[in-house]
This record gives structure tokens, sequence and C-alpha cells, in this order.
């Protein structure tokens, strides 16, 4: 057990602790989702040794006299540690380490960021970062590979574009690369050229970006280790408890299997694989059980439909508005979605799909539909992000148990760029929550972090209100697909579990579940949205160990 | 835990155990090498809840009054549990599920056998199976692919030699393939050609032998599931507790994974990585800790620098004898070696080097000297199989501290073909197992299973006596080089467990390590080979539970 100094009484103790001891945290105002799916209140929790919760108890409850320990919390917000339903772990331990550009306003300030990283880190045979966003920059065209080498010129420079759709390279990183004006772009992907010619200008697009990522030295496992040690520090320090792992690779899941080995596997991570081949490999036959006390399972497959909005990589019905001649780039065909997508749940593996605009979620849904014939029973089909939707398609969300993985920031933070790429007229069922909850879907909610920060309250609070940290635009983005508070924590703890399988596991603090949670400052069920951003987590506990 | 009914009383009871339960099994005619390297006697063990060793009993010795369970072990001889030292545990396996050749006597039998199964056995795509020994046949040439296709043309054939360094095909399967006459012999390999022509003939050595495995259909997941319970089913019958698997996959490694996570990894498995890149996938930045229980443990690497005698791919100072145009194939050059060795001991890694001539053997010697300097501390450099050593050079295996791995029954099966390939001028150093424990090198036995029987009771016998199971030889084979019995004691349980790092773990009945042991019927120490051979193994306990 790990514990770290902290304001409640008897902690130290706890270290020496006996076999089958339980504790009472008391005087708390605790706020979960029930069994019944209804937001209650409590003020008492009591876990057992093995970190499950034994009872939850309301004020006036006479208090158990057979735990071991009694802890006092103050009279402090308690809650279910947040779940956070669509994030990439190693991502974002390793955009941690790396040179991050997302606080960038201005093509110059990024250049200057750039010159002063490669300067601390002259031991680094490539300079690689992430981040960057030339629509937040005001740009109105992709930066260059010129501009970099203007900095530097003798070592390879490789950034990624904030949403991961699209990356940036100096002159020596093409060079290593080998790409050259007699490449053409590779199927699912675009090399920007300069203009008037063919030479490779610097930006490389979606599938495009494997002709420089081939030669990135890849990371050794110590790296791995730092990384992954990384954002499960990020993670807590955000309350997050659990995360739903999106693209989790074979080194991926060895590192996650190094840190449960050794005990080091603090945060819970819902695994899905970033192909057929790789889920297999990794679980067999079926998904694997529950490791680690619950701290681990690969449960299915993720896999890409289309790319993004920012890129223009979404697949849309209708061309994009600001680019007639394009309608998106499709990464699958629907025969290979559908028998992916079957060979999947033959093994009774989950599949999640990154489906952005509206012609890859009606694709999505279709197919569904389809195999829904098939495979019945309890099959929890996730769409991941599920941006754009046809509005006239949005009633199948509530159909064949459809799970709608959303993440709040990226409406706040692709509202203007949403608007340039679709126009104003197909908007409606963009990043649609109350619709998808009003036909009976079920929303999970997420950050897709490392492309947006890993904070739940941040989402939660625009989640309630469709304003950004500026509380703009005053009154709320389509204010109509605002969520309840109550439906937003559901998405981010309840439901984050039950789109993982892990409901029964953890995500509400009911009996039997883990003890994962948070003593917060302020209660969100009642604070403004800009108080909720606010929030000060006071205590992090993970099945019933304190871990911040 | 696993119980299976017994002539022990009151073990039905122990289902039922309550936590911190102690087990006497008295009355034994117990036999163990203790801390100091002795063989010593007992007459009763205590193990505790854990599954580990808690104090030996002499005769006369006060029995402790605090255990939970005394079982009356009726003055049977108990017995570490037998290590391997090397073998292939998934090819156990999936050579117990394949066709085995292995007891033909001439090609006619093997026909006809084969021809049998491929009835038996109408709805697999491939008929693969192994074991077939020309020389065993009396042949005096290779089997040919149109011998197959008499018997079977419609479906491919693939059928792997009994040393493994070899496999034979019907024309199907060489068509399947697409080899051709247009194919050159690929490095380190030899495609067997129809006398007179280019055509394959049917046989394909060592790294030819690739071009039709690739076309062969990968086991599903499920298939290796089986074949790993199989191969635990023969070891444990065959009263080997733990093994080292020489030349781990990710997917074998996944295997042995999974069936640690449901609790039904019952052999402990020291584990040896077939390259780098798969070592460093698995195992990370060093060796994996001791997972579930001290059963498995990804420690090292397992390098192949030549083939083998039988099919000429071992490399020899001077050439063979029957076939004075060749001396073997080398399958590293002394770099790559080098190279491999410092990469796995830069981040403790162990290495386990197949060397079977005498040039082989002679590399690697240097090489662990040249690396000694650089990677001191306890690095326990393994030699696999060592089959032929130049006497000038037998010193050698006394520095550093070399470990032999050696395999008794490879002696009597390739007595009369070593003899043919060296001539008999250069036997003086082969299977030269007394002369490396008298330079002060360790001995750790195995089977090279499946290429031999998992049968460390008969290899245990070949030790003592260099006669096969008809006990020729009259008076052994190079007698002088037989070990005794205490030595082969050693090799085959606590010397093979330090070979691969698990002494403290397991391999002696000594306070601390794992109680792994049997309950045999007669006394190795004092039987007869030919009776040590026909040692019956009434009980299998590993970590303190019956398994059989």
């Amino acid at each position: 057990m790990r514990f770290v100094s902290c304001t409640l009484a008897a902690v130290a103790a706890l270290i020496a602790a006996p076999a089958a001891a339980d504790t009472l945290v008391d005087n708390v105002d605790g706020i979960t989702v029930n069994e019944s799916g209804d937001v209650v209140r409590f003020t008492g929790l009591v876990f057992d040794d093995d970190g499950k919760v034994r009872e939850l108890l309301k004020r006036g409850d006479d208090r158990p006299t057979d735990v071991d320990f009694a802890l006092d919390g103050e009279g402090r917000v308690m809650l279910p540690g947040m779940i956070d339903a669509h994030a990439h772990v190693m991502g974002i331990g390793f955009g941690a380490l790396l040179l991050d550009l997302s606080d960038t306003n201005s093509l110059e300030e990024a250049l200057t960021k750039i010159d002063q990283f490669a300067k601390d880190n002259p031991g680094r045979p490539w300079i690689l970062g992430r981040g960057w966003n030339q629509e937040k920059w005001g740009l109105g065209r992709f930066p260059t590979a010129e501009e970099l080498d203007a900095i530097i010129s003798d070592r390879p420079v490789w950034l990624q574009r904030v949403d991961g759709h699209a990356s940036w390279a100096n002159s020596k990183a093409i060079e290593v690369a080998g790409v050259t004006a007699a490449n053409d772009d590779p199927v699912g992907g675009r090399i920007i050229r300069k203009a008037g010619s063919r030479a490779p200008a610097g930006v490389f697009i979606d599938a495009a970006e494997a002709l420089v990522n081939k030669v990135v030295p890849e990371p050794r496992p110590e790296d791995r280790d730092a990384a992954l040690a990384k954002a499960q520090e990020i993670l807590l320090n955000n309350g997050i408890t659990a995360v739903a792992d999106m693209g989790t690779s074979i080194q991926d899941w060895q590192t996650f299997r190094r840190s449960g080995d050794r005990g080091a596997l603090n945060v819970r991570i819902m695994s899905y694989a970033t192909d057929g081949d790789t889920m297999e490999l990794i679980a067999g036959p079926g998904p694997t059980p529950w490791l680690y006390d619950d701290k681990l399972r690969m449960g299915g497959i993720k896999l890409y439909l289309d790319g993004a909005l920012g890129s223009r990589g979404a697949i849309l019905k209708e061309p994009y508005a600001d680019e007639p001649q394009t309608r998106g780039l499709p990464l699958m065909t629907p025969a290979q979605l559908r028998n992916t997508m079957s060979r999947a749940a033959l093994d009774n593996f989950q599949t999640a799909i990154h489906a952005i605009g509206d012609a890859a979620n009606s694709d999505v849904l279709l197919a569904i539909q389809e195999l829904s014939d098939t495979y019945t029973g309890d099959r929890r089909w996730r769409i991941e992000h599920a941006q754009v939707v046809d509005p006239a398609e949005l009633a199948e969300f509530g159909k064949h148990g459809v799970i709608a993985s959303m993440q709040p920031l990226h409406q706040t933070s692709d509202r203007t760029m949403a608007e340039a790429r679709l126009g104003p007229d197909r908007l409606e069922g963009a990043y649609a929550w109350r619709s998808v909850l009003r036909v009976g879907g079920k929303l999970a909610f997420g950050s897709d972090a490392p492309v947006e920060p890993t904070d739940a309250f941040a989402g939660f609070a625009v989640a309630i209100s469709r304003t950004d940290a500026n509380g703009q635009p005053f009154g709320g983005w389509l204010p109509s697909e605002t969520v309840s508070r109550e439906a937003a924590l559901k998405a981010f703890t309840s439901d984050a579990a039950y789109a993982g399988f892990a409901d029964g596991h953890f995500g509400r603090l009911i009996a039997g579940e883990r003890a994962d949670f948070l003593l917060v400052d302020r209660d969100p069920m009642l604070a403004s949205p800009s108080a909720i951003r606010e929030t000060e987590i006071l205590q992090v506990w993970v099945g019933g160990k304190r871990m911040r």
C-alpha cells in the first residue's frame, strides 16, 4: 500500500494494517450514481481490505462499530473517481515528455519554443513534439519545413498537429525519411506540396505521416515505462482513476503489464487494441480477465473509419464547406469495417469505432444494425467521437445498445473550425450529446487526451454549458445539446465504466465495486461551470489506497 | 488449490483449508540436493500455505505439532520435481497434437501412418507432423515429395525431421509455397534437389524450411492454449515440474501469460526469447520478475550459432567425415554473436547459445571470454548442447561461470550418426559430461523435447550409464564420460534451476524454496539404469499442491 501525507488522521497507521481491515471514511458530502442509475448523496463510506466498497452511510445511519480505521472527511465533497472513456494513455505520457506546442498562439511563439527546447535537449537525436494548431495561430495555411529549417537544420524535427492527424517536418527529417517530389500521396494520406511544385512543403496528413514516422527511432522499453508513469501521474492529478485506452499496441500492453507486475499500475485501464492481429496477440481467444485487482483488461478493438475534421480527413456526406472538392478520406471500406467487426464479435470482443463525419457515423450505424442480427446479446457497440451525425440518423443511437463515446472539450476546441468545415446548415447533429440521450442512447465522456487535456472537470463544465474557459460563446454553442449535471456525472463515471464492461468492478460507490474516490473542494452539482473548472482535487483514492 | 484423488489421507480436507495452513508429509524416503550442493536424505517435509518448504525432518527428529495437516508418505521415495533445462514447451504441446513419426522404423511404416492420420483428420487443411529420421529408417538418403504424393496429393503435407533442422514436403506443399527450380538456396539453408536437376526433391534444410513454413497457417490462440495445456500434462506426467523454454516467441509468451492469468500455469517456466527484439518486447528493460508465485520469468535470450549434426548444420573445425566438402552452416557471424550477447548482457539478460559443433563451441567460449571483461558479476553464460568440443578447449568450461546445458538422451540417439559425421578421431570431446565437471564447469541436464521425449528418468539412466534403452552399447559409449548419480540428480534439479537463475525459488527441497516434489516407486540412487527408466511416478506436487 502507498500512502502520501494527508490531512486525514490515522492514515499512517494503515501502512501496518492487519489483514481484513475495514475502513470508514466519515463526515463527507458524498455523491455517486447508484445501482439504479440515480445520482444519490451519502455521508460515509466503508471499504474493506480488498479495496472494495462495503457500504454507504447516510446522515443518521448508525456508524458500524466493526471497522478498524475511521477517517474524518472534514465535510469535503466525495465523488467517484472520474473515468476517461477515450484517451491514449501512452500518448499522454510521451506527450508530457515531449515538446508541447499546444499553448502557442502564433507561429513565431511556436518557433521560439522549439528553438529553446532544442537548446535544452542537445543530446536528443530527434526533436519531437506535438500540439501545434495553425487554426489557433490564425495562420490561414499550414506551416512549412523552411520555417523550421531557419532555427534547426542539423537535426530532424517532427511535430504532430494537435489533432494527431497531421505532422510538420523540417527539411532534415524529410531528407532522413527519403521523401521527395517523386513520392505520390499514399492511400488515405496527403503530402502538402510547395506551391507550383511537387516538392514536399513540410506537412504530412494522416497516412502520409507514416512516411516520416517510419524513420523516427522507436522508444526504448525504459522510455515507455517512464511515459506510463508520467501518464498515471497526470491522470491521478486530474482525479481520473480509470481510463479507456483507445488503440493499445503490443508494446503499450507490455508496458502496462510491466507496471502491473511490479505493483505500479495505479490507474485502471480498459484497453482496446490498435488492430485485430494485436487484439488476438494480446488477448487470445477472447477478452482477458480483469488483471491486477481490476486494474487492466483487454476488451476489444479500436478501429478508425475516418480522420478528423480539422485536417479534413473526416468523411462527410456532402463536400466540405471550406474545400468543396473533398469529402474526406475513408480509412476502411464498408466491407473491411464489417469483416473486422465480425471477427472481433465472433470471439466476444467489443468494437470501438472512430467515426467523426456524418458519412462515417452513417456507415457505422448501418454496420451495427446489420451485425446485430447475428451478434446478439450484450455487445455495447461503441462509436468514438460521433461528432457529426446526420440528424435523420440520430435515432439510431437509441438502438442495439450503441454507446456514443464523446469528448465535451472537443466541442469548444472545434467550434469555429467545425462551423467553417460544415457551414451553418450541417450543425444540427454536431456534438449532439443531449440528442443521443433523448433517443435512449448511452453517453460515455472522455478527453481524447493528449489531443485535449485530461481534465474531466473542464469536460464536465463544457458538458453542462457548451461554453469554453472564457465563457464563450455567451449562452453556449447550440445550447440545446447541453446535458444535465446528473447526466454529465454518469457519463464521466458509471456509464464510462459501463462502456468498458467495467460495471460491477468500478465506476460507482456501491457495495462490491472498487473504492475509487476523490475528495474535492466544491460540489459539481451546484457550482457554476467556471467554478467547476477550478475544482481543487484534495485526495485521490484507488481501490481503497490513497494515491494523491 | 487443485487436488486429485490420491492414496494419501486427509487431502480432501485441504480443499477447504484455512489460510496459513502448514502441511507435514511424513514417512518418506526423501532425497534432495541441499544448500551446500550435497545430496542428502530426509524422512519428513513441512510446507506452508504459500507452497514453500518450511523444514525437512530426519528420522528421529521431533515432528512439529503446529501443522494443520499430516500426510503419510507410506515410505515412498520423495524427490525434488525434475527440471528440464532445455526444452521447447509449445513444441511439446503442438508435437503431441500432431502426427508423430518418431516411432516409425522404416519409410513404409511412416507412409502407412501418414495415410492413416490423413484419413483420421479429413478436416485439417494441412497434414502437419514431425519426428521422421531417415537414419533410423536405414534409408541412406532423404525421403522425397513423390513418396508422399503417392498417398496424399490433394492437401499439403509438411513433416519436420526429428532434430527440427529439416522438413519434408509433398508436391502440393511445395506448390502452395511457390518453390520451384528457380529458387536458390537461402543463406543458412539448403533445398534438396532432384538428381541431375534443380527441381526441389521434397526436403528443406534449416533456413530453407522457412520457404514452406511461411505458408503454413498460423495456429489460432485457442490452438496455442490447447498445446500449452497438453505440454503441461506431458511434463507433469513425467515428473517434470519446471522447464527452461528455449526460444519463446511473443505468441508463446502470451500463451504462458493467459495460462498464468487464469491460474492454470502448473509447470514453472524459465523463458528465453527467440531473439533480441522479442526479448525486449516481452521483458522490457531487464528480466521480468518471477510471476505467478515463481511460475514464469523471462530471463534471457536463446541464440543459434549453428544447426545440428544430423543434418550437417553443426559447424566443425574440420570437414564432416561423411561429407568432406562441408563444415556445416554458421547461423551468425562472430560479430553478430558478440553484438547480440552484449546487447542482452547490458540489460542484465542471460544468454543461452546453441552450439553443437566444435567450431561453434570454440567461438562461444571465446566470445564469453571476451565479454567477461566487460560484463562482470553473476552472468551464468549458457551453452546449449555443447555436443562436440575440441578437447584442447574443454578447460574453458571451468571459467567465467559457464553452464553446459546438455541432453543425455541425445547421446544415445546420436551415437551412430555422430560416429559417422565425426569419424573415430574426433569423439573425445563429444557429449563430454564428466569432462565439464572435471574442469569445474556446471552441468544442467534437459531433454530438448520434443526432439527427445520429456523423460528425465531415462535421461538420468543415460547420464550414469551411456547406454540406451536396450543397454547398448554394453559397458556404455565412451563410458569415462558418465557422471555419478549425485551429479545426475544435481544436473536435473538444483543446477538446472541455477542455470535459470531460479535458485532460492525452486529446485531443492530446502526451507524457503517451493515445495515441488515427486513420490516415486524406486530410488534412483540405488536402482539399475534399466530399472530407473521404469520409474513409476506416483504423485507430483508443485508449490505444495498436488498436480497428479
